[in-house]
C-alpha cells in the first residue's frame, strides 16, 4: 500500500509528491496551517486525497487548540476550516470533507457538557473514517470498472488519478488494478501531463511500483496512437462533477476526450460521490485555477521561455458530459443523461457502507 | 533577420537552436559531417532550413575535398550526400535539397575539361541560391496566406515553422508576419511543443524578437482554450506533404486539427512546394523518425520518469488531409481535393522566380 498520508501521534505525515519519482521523502504536518501549506504547494494533490488532508487538517487544528470550551474555541475552528478552504479552489472534495467536520463539530457543540478532548477525539475519529471511506470506495470504483476494461490492450490515463490522489488504490487507477487483479491484461499509457508531471512522475512509479506495465508519453503524442489503433479505453479521474455529468480534471483531459470521441475510443471517468457536486447545474459553473506562471517557463531553476512572453497555466478544463462514455463511483457506473442517473442513483441504497 | 544560418568564407554558420531562448550562441561548420552532426542534434532544424542546410553541407565538402578530377571525386561526392541524406528521415526537403545538388553535379560533371574548382564555385553557388529561393518563397507564402488570417484575434501555432525552420521569414510564422505587416492585430499562441519545446523556445523568441504578442501554453491546453472561443485560426508547417494532401509535421499537431476541426476553427499549413511529395501518395507512407527516450525522460540531466517505464518519442505525426482547411505555398493556395489542386498548380507557371 503506497502511504499517500497518513494519521500518526505526531501529527499528519505526507509523501511528499513533488519529490518523486526518485526520491520518497516525508513530510511530517504537526499544524492545520502546515496541512493548508502542503495542499497548496501540492506536496499532497488528486482530489480525494486533498478532501481526506483537510480533514484531517481539522482534526489537527482541533487537537492542538489551547482553547478550554468549545464557546471560545468556536471562532478558532471557523478559521482551521476557512484556511483549509482556501488552500484551492477546483476539487469540490476539499470543500465536501470541510462541511462534514464542521457539521460534525456542529452535532458535537450541542451536547451539553462536552470537553474539548472529547471533541477532539470524535473529529479525529471522523478524519480517520473518510481516510478508510475514501480506501473503501476506491475499491468498489474498482469493481464496478473493471469490466469496462479492455480484456487485453492499453488503457490511456491523463493525469494521476491513483494511489497517490487518495488514500490508497485510486479511481481511475484503481480500476485499472482491479482490472488486472482480474486478470486482464493491460498495458497503461500515461500522458506525462505537463505543466506538472503528474503523469511521467506519480502514474508511472506506482504503476510500476505494482508491476503494471506503463509507458509515457508527451501530451501531445496521444493523438497519433489513437489514429494507429494502439489505445482500446481511456481513463480518468475527477475534481468535479457538475450536476449534468460535466466533468472538471486535470488540464488536458477534455482534449484527450474528443480525441477519444473521433477515434471511437470509450472514455471513463473514474470518482468517488463526492467529487459530485449536484449544487453547480454544469461545468460553465466550476471554478477553474490558474496556477503561477512559473510551472510552465521553468523546469527547476532552468528557464524555458523568453522574457516578455505571455503564459497560460490553468490547472483544469471541463469536459462536457457529451464526451464521457461512463462514470464509475463506488456506487455504481452511471451513463448518460447523467442528471437522471445521478437522481436514481441516489434513490437506491448506497451500496459501499460509511462504517 | 534572424541569422538562422549562413554561407560564410569559413563555413557554414548556424544560430544553436538548442541554447535559445536565453543564449544566442553561433556553431561554424567547417566540413560537410559537421553539417551532418548540426542536422542530428537539432542545433539547426525545420524542414526548409535542412534542405537549404544539407545543400550548404553538400558545397562544403566539395570545396573542402582534395581530390583533383571529377572521376576520382566522384565516389566521394556520393559518401557526402549519403551522410547529409542520413540525418534525419521525415523532412521530405533533406532529400529534394541533396538530388538538387546530385543532380547539379552530375550536369556539371559532363562538362568536357570541367575543374574541381569550378565545380565547387558553381555548386557553392546553387546551394546560396536555394538560401535566396527559401526566403522568397516565405515571402510569397505570407503573401498568399495572410489574408486567410483573423484581422483581429490569436492564431495558435504549434512547434516552430518559423524564420528558425527557414533560412528566414518562416512558413506559417511567415504568414502570421505577413498578416501583422498588412495591418492584422494578432496575438500568437504557442504551444511549447513538448518534448524539445520548440514553441517555448523558439516561435516565442522569434515572435517577441519582432514585437509580435506571444502567450506560451502547454500542449494540453489548447483544447480548452478552443472551446472558451480564445483561438480563431491554427497555422502549422509541415515536414512532408503526401500527394493527397496529408501532412506531417511535429508531434501533436494531428491532435491539434482534430481539436480545431471540432470547434469549428480553420486549420492551416503552410509550406514551400519543395515539401510536397508526389512520389509519396499518402500519410501512411511517409517514415516517422523515433527520437532518443532521453528527450522525455530527462530535462538536461534531470530525470523525470521513474527507472522501467517506456517511453514513446515519435517526432512527427500525420494529419489525414481531410483535417487541413489550405495548404499554403509559395505557388498559391491549395485546397481539397488536394491531388487535383497540387496538379493543378504545377499546371501553371511558377509565381516565384528562382532567381
Amino acid at each position: 500500500m503506497i502511504p499517500t498520508l497518513e494519521w500518526t501521534s505526531e501529527g499528519v505525515r505526507f509523501l511528499d509528491q513533488t519529490r518523486l519519482p526518485l526520491e520518497e521523502i516525508y513530510v511530517l504536518a504537526t499544524s492545520y496551517n502546515d496541512v493548508a501549506t502542503i495542499i497548496r504547494d501540492m506536496i499532497v494533490r488528486g482530489a480525494p486525497a486533498i478532501g481526506v488532508s483537510a480533514a484531517m487538517g481539522v482534526a489537527l487544528g482541533v487537537s492542538r487548540s489551547q482553547a478550554t470550551s468549545v464557546e471560545t474555541f468556536q471562532p478558532e475552528f471557523n478559521t482551521i476550516c476557512d484556511v483549509l478552504a482556501a488552500t484551492r479552489p477546483t476539487a469540490v472534495n476539499l470543500f465536501w470533507a470541510i462541511e462534514r467536520m464542521r457539521q460534525r463539530f456542529a452535532e458535537l457543540a450541542t451536547q451539553s457538557g462536552i470537553t474539548m478532548e472529547k471533541i477532539s477525539d470524535a473529529l479525529t475519529q471522523e478524519a480517520q473514517q473518510m481516510y478508510g471511506e475514501d480506501i473503501a470506495a476506491c475499491k468498489a470504483m474498482g469493481a464496478h470498472g473493471a469490466e469496462l476494461m479492455p480484456k487485453s490492450g492499453t488503457v490511456l490515463t491523463h493525469c494521476n488519478a491513483g494511489a497517490l490522489a487518495t488514500c490508497g488504490y485510486g479511481t481511475a487507477l484503481g480500476v485499472i488494478r482491479a482490472a488486472v487483479e482480474r486478470g486482464h491484461a493491460i498495458n497503461v499509457f500515461a500522458d506525462e501531463t505537463r505543466p506538472y508531471l503528474q503523469g511521467a512522475r506519480l502514474t508511472a512509479w506506482e504503476l510500476l511500483h505494482d508491476n503494471i506495465p506503463t509507458t509515457v508519453l508527451c501530451d501531445n503524442m496521444a493523438a497519433s496512437l489513437m489514429r494507429q489503433g494502439n489505445i482500446q479505453a481511456v481513463i480518468v479521474g475527477a475534481d468535479r462533477i457538475a450536476a449534468n455529468g460535466d466533468v472538471a480534471n486535470k488540464i488536458g483531459t477534455y482534449g484527450v476526450a474528443v480525441l477519444a470521441r473521433e477515434h471511437g475510443i470509450p472514455f471513463y471517468v473514474a470518482a468517488p460521490w463526492s467529487t459530485i457536486d449536484l449544487a453547480t447545474a454544469t461545468g460553465d459553473g466550476i471554478p477553474i485555477e490558474q496556477r503561477p506562471a512559473r510551472e510552465v517557463t521553468h523546469f527547476n531553476d532552468k528557464q524555458l521561455t523568453p522574457n516578455g512572453a505571455g503564459i497560460e497555466n490553468p490547472a483544469f478544463d471541463v469536459t462536457p458530459s457529451k464526451y464521457v462514455t461512463a462514470i464509475i463511483t463506488e456506487r455504481g457506473v452511471l451513463r448518460a443523461p447523467y442528471d437522471q442517473a445521478m437522481h436514481n442513483m441516489l434513490a437506491e441504497p448506497a451500496s459501499v457502507s460509511s462504517n
